[in-house]
This record gives structure tokens, C-alpha cells and sequence, in this order.
């Protein structure tokens, strides 16, 4: 038995570099890009973006923000990396300090700030409005550049909004939107529309260059059918006691779980402060492994800060200081945000940002 | 007008001293002590501490990690920091590397671990379990300690389970049980059962020292009559874009929102990659602040990792560059937790844990 206190984060790069390796050859006829923003959805983007440049051959890479890209420049030297949110004041001196660093501007007003404060010659990206209805120039704004502005782009973009769904007529509109779109404004540059969920729609939808992030995480970002992914993330953390709750007793903040019968629970050192949603509240999994076997016991009482307390009742041979499994390859995160009410974007971002997460990376 | 890009992350180091002060006085026959854990529910632990060590004389913290009380140790000399989720194999050395790390120790496992690794004499803290079913050394474990054993410590402490609840009947139960327990066991040392929403539940529930958590963040722990407490959150982020929006376009993601009239929209810098609920999706809202006046916008569809949209058909004077409002002096991280089907706890503790947020502290 051991005496163990803190939650582990089990970052898995060989799968990650598995489905890096898989997306892309998906979408052979493209250039795959790797999306690294978000710390690599909370998974550590200066580790992910080195190795994928090492040992993938990746050499384009998105962040949402500039300081973000700054972070890997040095990490990924001969690489690209586009900042999708664009340039702006608080941003400009980062640009100023790599030229690998490539804004994607969105809007006019950014492209006149572009224009005022470039620091070199470097191509931005466009990114284009075809039916997301988020940043992106719309066609009135496109059709009122002069010649002169439009041969300042490199790369022409777009983001899908329900790639997540195969048969969605938002694909087929946004698809015909961008064709006819570029065709128009921007035919001799690189055109980029999808994500990894666009990667499972078919090679229409691949254009020139695929920005590889959820799916590459291990995410099922076509759920439409089981997950063809390996998975990267595993949550787990130690048992710190055992107790017996007597009938009628009741656990966590505001009492709203009661012992209907005698139960035994274990307390877990995990809680919302390490990114478990606390809506997984009287709700949630937690797993055991038990000579191969997996046990499963149920959430009960509120998510604190620090600690999840659970209903061992059923669960054999559990000792003090066992590990629990909150998400892992028999449970995914997609699996744990089914449960939350959310999806698992979401926790993963949240995850491992806490020096406290004892995080161990695999490969 | 400005160009921006990054969501902005202010913290009123002020306010959150003089919460401080006003809790330290409201329970002023304890020993106040502040509560720092989770990085100081996400503001920074180590400007946190070092402040109310400076400027408000405090020298007792409270960490759930030892890795987490290491980080400050240098910063608060002469303080004393309480490691709450105990002590184990994978935190002993940590505990080595400086006698002001006090475990508290919740089990007689633990206990045990601690007695035969222990690197010198210090007196570690013992939590007793007297109703909410978490933590803590249960009755008949008590009765089983020797009079050696229960001499080893050097504070005995618990925790409210529904301390925001003035007339919760739980109060009243875990008071009489901490009494009683104390009483038997640990007649002759400190006794701690309150975090901050014990404070106001009058000086009995005091005792000799008090856990200054959440309240002074500037949450209501006391949410049965008004917040008293002065706000130390402002979330802000600049306008990216606006744009408008046709009758019948979808917005965002999975395309969750429809127009049913012509729209005026903002593309927001912020997303649920910078901490913010994606529970707010199509239910939350952001301000904006013109010339004195508080005007209000909906979010509309999805909240994204980096980016929200909102209806801003009917604020006035809008342009690409001003400050968006998700949090502050008028609309609390409590009011957007009523939003978003959380408390505000979980919201604080994601808030600027990510390099992208521009963090800036007032005092």
C-alpha cells in the first residue's frame, strides 16, 4: 500500500503523434498543420509543437495568440506559425520579434492596422465568413479590397461550423461558400477551410491545408461513429482514505447526497481547482482497476476544489493510496463530458494547468 | 479606436486586502489565516501571500499541496503553511525541504507514514470529520488513537459542510460534534473549524483560528443576504469585430442560434480556452461601458475556446477595440456563476491560467 496525495496527468505523445500521423494521411492531398493554441488544449504546446516538429516533419502550427506562437518559435525554428487572433497593439512588438509568426486578420480595420504597422514584408493569412458567423471578412468587405490588398495574402481561410456532423447542410453551404469565395478573390493562394472534424468529411473539404487539433488530441471530433483515435489523456489520482458512512448521513457542501443505506467511500485528491467539472457532481464515474478488472463506482456529493468523494460500496480489494481513474482509454474525455453536460474541449483546456497535477508524458 | 486582441485578467489586490482585514475583524478572537490554495484560487499564491504577509502582518496559510506551500515558502519567512491534502511518498520531500510545511493529517494511515518518515518534530495539524464526510479522522478512529499519538499534534481543525446556509441544521451538528471532540481528544490545542462562510455564522464557530478563503476573493459565501464583500475580479476583453448579421444566418458552433431579424453582432477575445463557462452559451452575458451607462448584450450560439459572439444590436457607439465586460464591480464572477449553473469558485479557479490572459494587478 502506499500513501500517495497528488492527481496525475498521463499525456500519451506516441498516440498523440499516431493520430497526427492518421489525420494526415486522411487528408494526403493537403498540408497538415498542427493547432497548438490553448497550451495544445491544456497538454503542454511547447512539448506537442517540438515533437511533431521532430518527429512528424510538422511545419505550420496555430495559436489563437501571438504570445502563444512566441512560446515555440524558438521550439520549431524553420516552422510557420499563424495567430488566429489576429494583430493588434497589444500584440504587435511579439510580431516584430519572429517573422515566422503570421497574423490571420479577420477584419478590415485589422488589415489597415496590418498595413500601418507591419514590421516586414511576411504574408498574412485572410480569414473569410462562410457561415460560422464568427471572425471573418464578409463578402461586402471582400469585394470593397482593392487589388492591392488582396495580394497581400499568403492564405486564404475559413472555419466550419458543424464539421462534427456529416450530413449537416452547413457543410455543403459553407464548402460552396469558400470555393466560390476564393475563386473569386483569392485563386492563386493557399486555401485552408478544416479542422480535424472537416479531415473526416472528405477530400473536398481538405483545400490545401488542414489545421490538425481536437482529433489529434484524441477527441471524437466526428461522433457520428465510434472514435477512430487513439487516446491522450489519462486522469488519475490517489485514494486518500476509506470510510464507512453510517445510514442517513450525508456528504459534501450543502448535504445533497444522503446515505440511504450504509455505503463505503474513498476520497479522491481531485477536484474542480485540477479541472474536473464540477457538474459532474452526484453524477460522475470514477474507475478502478483491480487485477485486470474495471470497477466502477458513482460520484457522490458535490465536486470540491480539491477532492471528489465516491460510493466504493461495490468495489473489491480497494486500498488507500489505489488509483482512481477519472478519464483514461476506457473512458474517455468525451465519455467523462457526456456526463458533464459539456464536451471535451472543454475540460481538456482546463486540465494540467495547475502546478499542483503531477503531469507524465509517455513517449 | 483601438486594435486589441488579448482578454484581460484584473485582479484588485486592494479590495481583496481590505475583504481581509474586514474578515479578520468580524472573527477578531481568532487567528485569521489565509487560504491560498489552488494557486490562490487562480489569482497568483505567490502575490497573494506575499502581500498579506507584508501588509496585513498574516503569517498562517493554507494550501492543498505541498507543491503548492513550497512555491511561497521564500516569500512568507516566517509563516506557518497548513498543507491540507496531507502527506504522502510523492510529497515527503517537499516536506523536507522546509519546516514551515504543516500537514494536516486526515487519517490514521497517514498518521502512520507521518510518524515513521518524518523529517524532524514539527506538529502537524489533525481534521477531525464532524459532518460533512470528507477528510477527517472519524469517531471510533479517534477512540483508537493512543494518548502518544494524540499528542503528536499541534492544531485540530474541520470543515462546515453548509456554512452558507446561516440556519442549516448541519451548522449546528458539526459545531456540537467539533466540541465534543475536541473536548475529549485535543482539550489542550488550537482548534480550527471555519473557512470563510463560518465567519459569519457568529464567534462560536471561530474558534482559535479562521480559514480566509473565498470571501476574501470577493466571493459571497454569505449568499442569504448581500454580498458584503468588495469585488476583486474584472474579466474584460476587446471587440474583435462586429459584423452584421442576416435574418435566418445561424451563429457559431453546431449552429445553435438563428436570426430571426437582421442583427448587429461582436466577436469577443475570450473563450472557455481563458476559464470562462461554455454553460454560457446562448445564456450569459457581456457588458459594455459607455460614457457612465452599463449597456447589456447577449451571448449568441456557442461560447468557443477563444472567441464569443454577442448580439450588440442595441448598444450604442460600439467599435472594433473596446473593452467587453464578463465580470466586474457590477456583475459579479457570482452572477455569472447563476448564469452559468456553477458558483463562482469554479469560474475564479480557471480564470488566467493561461499565458494569453494579460493579468494586471491594482494595489
Amino acid at each position: 500500500m502506499s500513501i500517495l496525495t497528488r492527481p496525475i496527468l498521463e499525456i500519451n505523445l506516441n498516440n498523440l503523434l499516431e493520430n497526427y500521423f492518421m489525420l494526415a494521411k486522411l487528408a494526403h492531398t493537403a498540408v497538415p498543420a498542427a493547432v497548438v493554441k490553448d497550451d495544445a488544449y491544456g497538454l503542454g504546446a511547447e512539448i506537442v509543437a517540438k515533437m511533431l516538429y521532430d518527429k512528424a516533419g510538422c511545419r505550420n502550427f496555430f495559436v489563437a495568440h501571438a504570445v502563444e506562437g512566441q512560446k515555440i518559435t524558438k521550439l520549431v525554428p524553420e516552422a510557420t506559425i499563424f495567430v488566429l487572433q489576429g494583430v493588434g497593439e497589444d500584440s504587435i512588438e511579439v510580431f516584430k520579434s519572429s517573422s515566422k509568426l503570421i497574423p490571420v486578420i479577420s477584419s478590415p480595420l485589422v488589415l489597415q492596422f496590418w498595413l500601418k504597422n507591419k514590421p516586414d514584408n511576411r504574408k498574412p493569412a485572410i480569414q473569410i465568413e462562410t457561415g460560422l458567423n464568427r471572425l471573418g471578412f464578409r463578402e461586402d468587405e471582400l469585394a470593397a479590397l482593392s487589388s492591392q490588398e488582396l495580394e497581400v495574402f499568403g492564405m486564404v481561410m475559413s472555419h466550419l461550423a458543424c464539421g462534427d456532423e456529416k450530413d449537416h447542410f452547413m457543410n455543403a453551404h459553407q464548402i460552396e461558400n469558400f470555393e466560390r469565395l476564393k475563386k473569386i478573390y483569392f485563386p492563386n493562394i493557399l486555401g485552408s477551410l478544416s479542422a480535424s472534424d472537416g479531415v473526416f468529411l472528405g477530400e473536398k473539404f481538405h483545400q490545401n491545408m488542414v489545421r490538425l487539433g481536437a482529433a489529434m488530441y484524441g477527441i471524437n471530433t466526428a461522433p457520428y461513429r465510434q472514435n477512430q483515435m487513439k487516446n491522450v489523456v489519462c486522469v488519475k489520482a490517489p485514494v486518500l482514505q476509506i470510510a464507512n458512512l453510517p445510514k442517513g448521513d450525508f456528504v459534501g457542501y450543502s448535504a445533497t447526497y444522503r446515505a440511504s443505506s450504509e455505503r463505503k467511500i474513498a476520497i479522491v485528491s481531485i477536484g474542480y481547482g485540477d479541472g474536473v467539472p464540477r457538474s459532474l457532481s452526484n453524477v460522475g464515474k470514477i474507475f478502478f482497476k483491480n487485477n485486470g478488472h474495471i470497477a466502477e463506482a458513482r460520484i457522490i456529493g458535490r465536486v470540491s476544489m480539491d477532492n471528489i468523494i465516491c460510493d466504493v460500496s461495490d468495489v473489491e480489494n480497494l486500498n488507500v493510496g489505489d488509483v482512481a481513474y477519472l478519464a483514461g482509454d476506457f473512458y474517455t474525455l468525451d465519455d467523462v463530458a457526456r456526463d458533464a453536460g459539456t464536451i471535451s474541449y472543454e475540460i481538456m483546456s482546463r486540465l494540467g494547468k495547475n502546478t499542483r497535477f503531477d503531469k507524465k508524458y509517455i513517449g
